[in-house]
Order: structure tokens, then sequence, then C-alpha cells
């Protein structure tokens, strides 16, 4: 499937005839380092070119180049993503969209943003913040990931078991389709039910249908008071049962996360912290609004009937240990590490748990596990040490991923709460969706990219060997 | 368009071949109850037979045998749609889900619900109840309207202002496919990004893309407290600047209506109470959960300051006034009326509601407007007089509503902010959406349903004269 070096020249040519040549980098190193997000997936060999538009016209002008050339096209955010989805198609062209990066308008009255998809998330939180506003979704990667890339992954975050996800608050978006128009589709009403509803079909499409090149997103008022708890329990099964007490009692927390005893261990490694020996699993819980106190109260009551020993936190107390929850694990260049992301029903939070440490025990794993609790998402990293002169994962890696993800399925789960599929996800997707339902999302997908140029390599791939016409 | 005698009875005999005779009707009175929505639009005649499954295998093969056809069909629910989108297709099948209405299960753990699509939504409201829970959407039909019908539309509803549309509370779908195949899509989960949102892509498609026969939908705790605030004003356009005060205030209402002085006057004239004559306009607004009665505190001195005059209520007048809104304005037999839905930025509130009246007075029409306020969603009802012997209304009433829907537009708003396109919004849909995204979303139907059997006159509608092969 590789592209000759004249067909490569030819994309380069082609850019350089219609583009500003500050936009477009053949240069190795911008193209190594915008080949693949973090998860280093890069299937085929680096892009031949990379594109950072600075106008929507650009990016039109890109995918037109593109289109005509049959050249595939992968749209990048920051690069943070966790399942591959941004991997350079081979021989083909990345479209960067960090120089789009303005946030064009906050309007106070209306409660919405208007934004270019380059906007580093916890930016537009902080412009917002000037108004009394915010933008409530906050993935761990907030101050590094772009909204376009949120929007692309319908990105969820610690605030979402009670804000909703990326989804929640996309109101309106400007979007390149795969010819290089330009649509803009949603309302920047609150309601609204006209025709179909494509801003829902491109929230989490993961640039397989279009370039979200603008967004009109909701904002909401900053709560006027929060409240934070911290609870230590004597298992991860513990914790998990207090999650379901909590969410059954009517409390709305603002934050419900869990870490077990081995991400707590993690932390205290590269946080200088002691968290890990004051108890086997550690819940940290938010109440926010007008009555935060109250319901911080009532939740303390439900931890304790639940089992669990908590107490609320000072504000300063507070920000550490979000910050810390936040950070997560540290680097641990001694392991092979695979960072799982599965969402099961609430209901089947300890089972699963109990099933993640039975999988880690078979295949003599370290496992580390933080969740997004009251989602029911968990972030299991399943881990193995490197061993000398190794210079892949080792298999059991991933056949332990596999019965992870399977067992998901099983109790009723999904195979990816909020990174998404992506490339490396793909090989599960027919077993959550069916081979019927597939076909029908391949066939949407066609009705916006009849020729597939975009993300051809990403979820919706329809054979490992694609036949390219240059 | 019309068909052939012939075509009808093959139709009737071809369903009656493979269904049990009690599902299937062609009597007269059926098919005229069946024929339209609370709109009366019916373009065409009668449907040829209407069919009221029992089961989901039923509506496949209720589906295969139109599919086979080429015969249209119209999906209904509890047909009370103000869109005319369940109007009968001429000579084509009504599928009836009015049988189909069991609530399956309820799992207060998991805080969902899975039903058929006939359940009166209020049904399954009081059934949640009995678990400490609530369905949250709650159209003013809610006691007549069906889930289904709910999720067709997309249907807002008072509680939408703070617990969001239909869309927010539906996490996964079964629906029949034009061609009787069945899929599942949506996950149990809160969280899930596994493929393209085709339940968002579902949710609001007026039955254009597949019958819904099953949905899981969210429910949430019953609020523990909630308070009930009314305040007058001496205008619509105060009351509408007062609510831009309370969404900016941080404050979440769960109810924030406003009737304006000729909904006060038909309230009075159907209920017997004495409204119109205490203030001009008046709005209703609740505050619900934990800290119910700070927020309407809050409120109350909100509305004070926006000069309007604010009082709580008791529980038992609260329920009178909720009552109230929700019956609206009674049925006026001597009045041509034409009731709208368009939701325009809050910020445009005020402007929108003198819009409205101006294009009232300059046409000699009657002015009756509610709105769900916070949402920026208003009802105006448009009316006139009829004159002895008029059998159909008059044309200053469709040039008034043209004018309304156009203004709502030239402000940013949308043509429908809960009650659909259908086919009575059809003539907008192209000024809202451009027609690249209309053809984009009728190529997006063509995926579904290739032949175009599904509600065919309905806001997808690719022409007037549709050529059908018997």
């Amino acid at each position: 499937m590789g592209r000759g070096g004249g067909a490569v020249s030819s994309v380069l040519e082609e850019l350089l005839a219609v583009l500003p040549s500050q936009v477009v980098s053949a240069d190795d190193d911008v193209r190594a380092a915008n080949a693949a997000d973090v998860t280093g997936h890069l299937p085929g060999g680096p892009p031949a070119v990379v594109v950072f538009p600075e106008t929507v016209e650009q990016v039109q002008t890109t995918l037109r180049v593109a289109h005509r050339l049959r050249v595939p096209v992968a749209v990048r955010g920051r690069g943070t993503g966790l399942a591959g989805g941004a991997a350079a198609p081979d021989a083909g062209i990345v479209l960067s969209t960090v120089r789009l990066n303005r946030i064009v308008s906050i309007d106070a009255v209306d409660q919405l943003a208007v934004v270019e998809p380059g906007v580093v998330t916890a930016d537009l939180d902080r412009a917002a913040a000037e108004h009394g506003l915010r933008y409530a979704p906050d993935p761990a990667s907030s101050e590094w990931s772009s909204i376009g890339g949120n929007i692309a992954t319908n990105a969820g975050g610690l605030h979402c078991v009670k804000y909703g996800v990326t989804r929640e608050s996309v109101l309106e978006l400007e979007v390149v389709l795969a010819d290089g128009s330009l649509l803009r589709t949603g309302h920047r009403t609150v309601k609204g039910v006209t025709g179909l509803d494509l801003v829902g079909l491109f929230v989490g499409s993961e640039g397989t249908l279009g370039v979200v090149v603008g967004a009109v997103v909701k904002l909401q008022p900053v709560p006027v008071a929060t409240e934070t708890l911290i609870a230590w329990a004597d298992s991860t099964a513990t914790a998990a049962a207090a999650v379901a007490a909590i969410m059954s009692s009517g409390g709305r927390p603002s934050v419900l996360e869990l870490l077990d005893q081995a991400t707590l261990q993690n932390i205290d490694g590269h946080s200088g912290t002691a968290l890990a020996g004051q108890g086997d699993s550690l819940l940290l819980v938010q109440t926010d609004g007008w009555a935060a106190d109250r319901e911080a109260d009532a939740l303390l009551a439900v931890l304790a009937a639940a089992g669990a020993d908590a107490r609320k936190l000072s504000a300063d107390e507070a920000e550490t240990y979000v910050e810390l929850r936040r950070s997560g694990r540290g680097p641990r260049p001694d392991l092979w590490t695979i960072g799982e992301d599965v969402a099961v029903p609430r209901s089947r939070l300890v089972e699963m748990i109990r099933t993640i440490e039975a999988i880690g025990q078979r295949h003599g794993l370290l496992v580390a596990s933080v969740a997004h609790a009251g989602d029911g998402n968990l972030h299991p990293a399943l881990s193995v040490a490197k061993r000398p002169g190794e210079t892949a994962p080792p298999e059991v890696l991933r056949i332990a991923a596999d019965e992870l993800v399977r067992a998901a399925l099983a109790v009723g789960g999904t195979i990816s709460g909020e990174h998404g599929i992506g490339a490396l996800k793909r090989e599960w997707l027919a077993d959550e969706l069916g081979e019927p339902q597939l076909d029908l999302q391949r066939r949407i997908k066609a009705v916006f990219d009849p020729l597939g140029i975009l993300s051809p390599d990403s979820f919706l791939a329809v054979t490992e060997e694609r036949q390219l016409v240059p």
C-alpha cells in the first residue's frame, strides 16, 4: 500500500501551488512530530505533508486538492488522542488545526462561545470565567487537548457525571466536507428540532465525516459553591458499592472518581505524596451549586453507611486532590502499559472491577484503575515489566486487554466510554455494533465522503488493504 | 398520485396473508381516525390500511410487505403531533404503535427504563415514581402523547430548561428499518462513544429513517424539594427581560414559563379563573432539588429587580398554576388559529415578542403567546374570527405565520423549537438548513430507506409529485 516518491512530491507541489508556503510543511521533523497521537500508533510511514491552515478557506483548499488527487487526510487537533484516531495515513496529508485557535466571541447573555477547533479546552474555560461562566466538559487532558479534538471524540471528563459529555455542550458546527464544501449545522438556540441532528452525528465521528472548523458551544454559570469530599474504602469493590449508593441517593455529585491502590502507589511515586498507606481505595467526590453544602453532608452519610471513611476537604486540600487525580499515573518507562477505557452500567461496576483484578492476576500483570465511577467509566491500566532488549509489548498485554473489553461487553457495557475507537479499538467494533450496523455506519460515511479520503484507516475502515488511486 | 382500488386491496390482502387479522384494519372509521394528527393535515386520502402491531416481529412483517410492494408507510404514535408528521400517505399504510405499550422494566440502580414506543409518557413517569425516580421530559401533551412520538419529534416540555430535551434521556433504541430488518443502537451506559451516534440521528427524525420499536431511557431521582413562584409583569417585554435576568443569575430553574395577556384571557374563559385582571403577563417559575428554597429566594430577588411582582406559591396553588399552564388555551371553535413553535436565542426574546405583536397588529389578528421562556421557545397562536360560511382559514393567517417564522430565522432562531417540521413546516426548511444540507439529509435518509417508503411526504420529501411504483 506504499506510495511512490513521485506521488508524494506531487501532493506537496499541488498544495504549494494553492496555499501559502508557511502553512505547508514536508520537513522530516514536522512530519514525524505530527504522525501519531500519544499512543504512537502509526501503521504506515509518516505523512507526505502536514498542512497548518490559518483560515477556513485554507482548510477547504486543502480538502479540494486531496479530493481531486484522492489522497487520504487525517485531521489532527493537539495530538492527545488515546485511540490512534489521528494516525497519519500512509503517504497522505495531516491537517493540523493548531493555528485555527481563536476564541471568536463569548456571549454572556446567551451563554455560548464561538470557537475555532484548535482552542485548548482549558483556555476556553478560563476565558469564560471572566464572564462568570465555564465550559463544563473537562477531559483530564483539558490543559493540552483542543475543543476540536474533544468534539471529534465526544470527550468526557470529571464533570460529565453532572454536566454531560461534550455532545451536550455543542450547539452548532461549521464543517468542511471531504470535497472542500462548507456546511453549517445546528442552531444557537438551546432547543431546536429542524431536520436530522447532524451535530450529533459529527460529534464523536473522529474525523471520518468532515473537518470541524468552527463550533458554537454552551457555557454555564460557574457554580456558586463547591464542596469536596474524600472517602477511603478497604477494597475497590467496597468503593464501587459506595458509588452505586451515592448515585441512588438522589444526590447529584459533580465529580465522583475512584482510584485504586496501585494508582495511589503510582501517584505517590511521582508526586511525593503518601496516599497508598492511608487506605486501599480512594473516592474523590465533589458537589456544587446552591446546595453544595447540603449535598456534601448527605453524601458523607451515604458514604459512611456504605462502609467508607469519608471527610470534607478544605478548598486548598481539594485543589491538591483534584490535581493529583488529573495528573493521574505518572510515566513508568520501566513498564509496558495498555491504558483501557470501558464503561459499564453502574450496577455492574463492582463485578467489572473484580473481573479486571482477576484478569490481571491470571496473566501476572499490574493493574492500576482509575474510574469516572459515577458514569461507570473505567480506566484500568494493564502493565508488565519491560525485559532487557524487548522492543515491543508482549502479546500477553493484548490478550488481557481483549479479555477486559469483552468482559465489559458481556455485562452490557461499551468498548469505549470516552477515548474513542480510532484504529486501536477497531477490532472490537463489530462485537458491539454488529456487522449490519457497522455497514450502515460505513454507508453514512460514504454520503459525506464518497471517495473515502478522510481517516481511511480509522474505525470505519472497510478492509486492511485499501485501494487508493493517486 | 392517487392509487387504484386494485392496488389498495392488494396491500390489504398481502398484509392479511402474513399478519393476524386483528392487527390489520381497512374499516372506514379506523382509517379515518388514524389518518391525521391533531392538525388534521391530510394532503391525500385516508390510508389504505391501518396496522396495529402487537410485537416487534409484526412491525418487521409489515415493513417487509410495504418494502416489497413499495407502499408508503407513516408511523403513528398517539396522534398528538402538531406538524402533520404522522399524516397518512395517500393509499398507504399507517403503522400505529398504540398496542406496543408495555413498560418492559424499570431498573432503579441503573436509573433506566426499557419501554415500548406506545407507552404514554406520563404513565412512564408515574411508574418510575414508584421507585423514587422520574422521566424528566414533559411535553404539555405528556398525558396523551407516547414515548415513541416524543422520540420521533425530540419532544421538549416544561422541565427541559433544566433537564434537557428527549434526546438527553434516550440511551438505546431498537428500530425496524424500511426493509424490515431490526437494528439496536446506543448503549445502556451513561457514557459511550462507540461508532457514529445513530441514536441522536433517529431521535427527531420523525419516522423518516425507521420505526422505533423499543427504547432504553434515562430516569432521574425525583427532586427532594420543589418551590414554585409566580411573577406578574406589566408587559410581555418586561416579562421576557426578567427571564433573561433569571437565566443570567446562575440560578437553574426547572420550569420557566411565560403567559401573555391573551393567553390568560383564554385560560379564564375556559377555566373560570380570573388571571387576566391581575397583570399583563405571568411568569411561572419552579426550582427543584436540594437548594430549591435558596434558589427560589434568589430568583424572587432577581424578579423584583427586573420589575416583576413575584411571590411564592403554596404546594396546592402551584399544582393549580402548573395545570392551568399545561391545559393552556382552551378550544376556540369561533376562531381560525395557527399555533406556532419557534425558538430564538434568549437575548433576542424581547425583540421577538415585540415582532410577533407587530405582526398581529399589522394583519388584524389575535395573538396569544405562551413560551418555554427559559429556552427561548415561543408558542404564539395567531387567530382570526371565522366568518359565516368560511370553510378554510383565510390566507392572512398563513402570511402572518410566514412572517413570524422568517422573523425567528432573522434573529438567529430556528423554525421549530420542539414540535417538528413534518409536512406543515417543510416550506421553510431550506431557509434554515440551506439546500446543500437538505440534500445531504436526504442522502442520509436514502441510506436507511433507499426506496423512500417511510413518511415520503414529510420533511425530507424530495418533490411534490412522487412516483411510487406499486
